[in-house]
């Protein structure tokens, strides 16, 4: 049983690119979110619950792009505080209601979350993150050429934005998450890979245009909170060998080594599993027990090691 | 010398309407309100940070506005989380550079927070808090006629979106926030006046769209937090009577009732300075002991009772 549990919900678990987006969708989504995440909250223990962003914060992007020649755009950081105000806020709503009805007394709260990144991180060279919608060639071109975004053509299914994705140094906001979690606070917190910050050479933090992957910071989160299990959660059951190939297998329980060897043969698709992976495995190289990479509605049977793809040292 | 301590912090200070609003605009204001704020966090003690959103959560109507043909909007309670998280991450950054810079070593968090209306307030029929800029009688006609935005004709000056403006019943996040300050944490809180909820009949609660008034949400939670003194800070030094006329008398000390008095006259402007000296009296009948109005550059001479109006129990 688990004593201090970090949980990543994806961007996509909280809002599908295939909706519309309506709020009334989103909080359904957040109330699915909140069902799977019930039981984890009913084992006692810590808990500290993270999500992606992509959909919101592309949509804010896109929002932004309509209103260009009215309203001044907001820099990417602050894009990303707005998503994890507005998706935190679902959110804990979500959570509460369904605590509520089990009638589980435990407070949730949402903290505004920082990130520290590398000002010469390679990643500001060289943007490969995906956010928001695909576009057609004409609308990049225009993208591109009205407000200077970097646009990607995308395995043949359009193009779209692409940002600097830097490696997270350390989060911000640790003390604070570390204090609430301790006090049986189930914690909201690191919302789209948390709002990356660099850190000056006067001292000071200065937010900057990039999004973090929410599961390599969730591993950090895990590893500097000294978390026994990281559970990754998304629209697979499992990890796969041969993803998509006849011959394909699940992976059920993995050693880290295992894994960073199927890693290194290309098995995992950058942007999608690949993150997930590399997550588990620097969680489990920093001291973790245990993480899993499972489906979001069996987040409990992944726990209990009954499914999901169980990443352990090794 | 006070022990525990809310200042609120006007919108416009935070953003005012007369600014294009670019990120780094915003984060100059950020940096002028915590050169404000960092005499009072010396000062020790609990403190609280609230803040209004009014032109933040302005554009963000707009941008939906613009947007509308291809993103669905998002629901006015989301719209005040999104600036929450923005404005808070801002605020946040600007506090810790100054504190930094004078080296003294106290914790900034901001916690995203909802505030508990009445389904049944009045003001759900009657909507009247003005939000964002100043339209055309024509573009007026076509927001309402494609948003469904109720829409006023504000003294000569234009027609804006206006809103119900609920009182806050109860803040949801009273303990987390009374907990993080205990423990001297700086915290930024119940931004925008708070996420408006309502408790439904099935003791869940649910974002409605509406916008509380900051200064009223603020008393309310100097009152629940048993604060000794709640510091209102805006763009004026004190409150007048007969604001504008040449018998014009700014008030320094005053009494709750004979503040009271000058309000039932109708000497304080409904959106504008009315809200605050309801929120001082407000915060008085509850047991404060002080409510000052001041201006945000005189943060510490107020608090020190120098200048401002003071507003005390009688």
């Amino acid at each position: 049983m688990s004593q201090r549990l970090v949980v990543a919900i994806g961007g996509n678990a909280t809002h599908p690119e295939n909706i519309r987006g309506t709020t009334e969708e989103q909080e359904e989504l957040a109330a699915r979110s909140a069902r799977a995440l019930r039981p984890l909250v009913e084992r006692g223990g810590e808990l500290v619950i993270t999500h992606g962003n992509g959909p919101v914060v592309g949509k804010i992007l896109l929002r932004q792009y309509y209103a260009r020649e009215h309203i001044a755009p907001m820099r990417l950081d602050v894009c990303v505080a707005h998503s994890q105000g507005g998706i935190g806020h679902l959110l804990m709503q979500g959570l509460e209601d369904e605590l509520a009805r089990a009638e589980i007394d435990r407070q949730v709260a949402c903290l505004i979350t920082r990130v520290e990144v590398a000002e010469d991180d390679p990643a500001f060279h060289k943007p490969t993150k995906p956010i928001g919608p695909f576009f057609s060639a004409e609308e990049a071109q225009n993208l591109h050429r009205t407000l200077g975004w970097n646009m990607m053509e995308d395995a043949g299914r359009g193009w779209r934005y692409v940002v600097p994705s830097p490696r997270p140094k350390a989060i911000l906001e640790l003390g604070l998450i570390a204090s609430l979690a301790a006090q049986g606070v189930v914690v909201i917190a690191a919302g789209g890979g948390g709002i990356p910050m660099v850190h000056r050479a006067d001292g000071s933090y200065s937010g900057i245009p990039a999004v973090v992957d929410k599961d390599l910071t969730s591993a950090l989160l895990g590893s500097a909170l000294g978390a026994d299990t990281l559970l990754i959660l998304t629209a697979v059951s499992k990890v796969a060998i041969g993803f998509g190939k006849t011959d394909a297998k699940w992976l059920e329980t993995v050693t880290a080594s295992a894994l960073h060897a199927y890693e290194k043969e290309g098995h995992f698709a950058a942007g999608s599993m690949a993150p997930k992976v590399e997550a588990a495995l620097k969680f489990i190289e920093h001291g973790g027990k245990r993480a899993i990479i499972a489906h979001l509605d069996q987040a409990l049977a992944a726990l209990d090691g009954q499914t999901g793809t169980q990443v352990v040292p090794g």
